[in-house]
């Protein structure tokens, strides 16, 4: 992500960067979210490192067991602490999302439950060929009998292989 | 795999079939392979299920603890098996080759110790989407302290996904 250019506009890292397909995909991605739904493991390592201006500019609900006010920051970022369930936050984003698209950031655990409950209409993967060696899969647990894909769309750049899937009843 | 023209004639499963990419792609990597490489369990997998003319027409080599001696199909194939190992299988596959590569056909065990030992150049993936729920990963277990890769290529059809992998160390 880092080098490319509007990352580094968004976050506020300096100027120029890197313009193709890559650029284009975080951009677009950007332009067609209108609320993020994220796990609180996702919220609190952005929130260490995210610039005061937090790089959302929308709505942001954030699944947590704890009870927080919102938190708005400078240039258009609110996160809510949602505690009653990915249900409960998804209606709460469908209500802001101003038309456009509900994004399921992460992590793993989150995608997956929305992905097992049949809300989920795309997904989206950015493939770098890294072997981490640990971590959480993205799939491990979903429901076979309940979820199936298929390929729309398979982009690359030299870094990255953007696959975007129609998620169908299975 | 069954619905494209040269699996259908290789494995004479009859005539017509789909001439795309992954038709292309499923033609340039059987002539670009001048010997297989195989385990156990592929090799067992398909031995019942191959036609008396097996579809390799090349030397297959199977990694296992079986002594047997080579069994010449008609057509060219002939399955030598291997005891002692898979440095010994490369040497052999190597005398053999003739110049065309060396596929590492499976399974999943096979390719792991192949890649790290550091002998494999390239990795290929048809990458389906199809959530199989069980079975075994293809890189669990990979030394992330000794390989990397590089995406070289990815092509897509509706079906499947190929990407591409030039393997270096880490």
């Amino acid at each position: 992500m880092f080098p490319q250019r509007f990352f580094r506009e968004n976050l506020e890292l300096g100027e120029g960067g890197e313009t193709g397909v890559d650029n284009q995909i975080v951009e677009e991605t950007f332009n067609r979210t209108g609320v993020s739904i994220m796990g609180k493991r996702m919220f609190e390592g952005g929130e260490r490192f995210w610039p005061e201006e937090a790089p959302f500019h929308t709505p942001v609900f954030v699944l947590t067991r704890q009870r927080r006010e919102p938190w708005e920051r400078p240039g258009g970022t609110t996160f809510y602490f949602i505690n009653d369930g990915i249900d409960h936050a998804l209606k709460q984003a469908q209500a802001v999302a101003g038309g456009r698209d509900i994004r399921i950031a992460g992590g793993a655990n989150v995608v997956l439950q929305y992905l097992n409950a049949g809300l989920v209409d795309e997904i989206s993967i950015a493939l770098a060929p890294v072997f981490i060696g640990e971590g959480l899969r993205l799939f491990d647990g979903v429901d076979t009998g309940r979820v199936a894909v298929d390929l729309v769309e398979a982009v690359h750049s030299p870094l990255v292989t953007h696959l975007r899937y129609a998620v169908k009843a299975a």
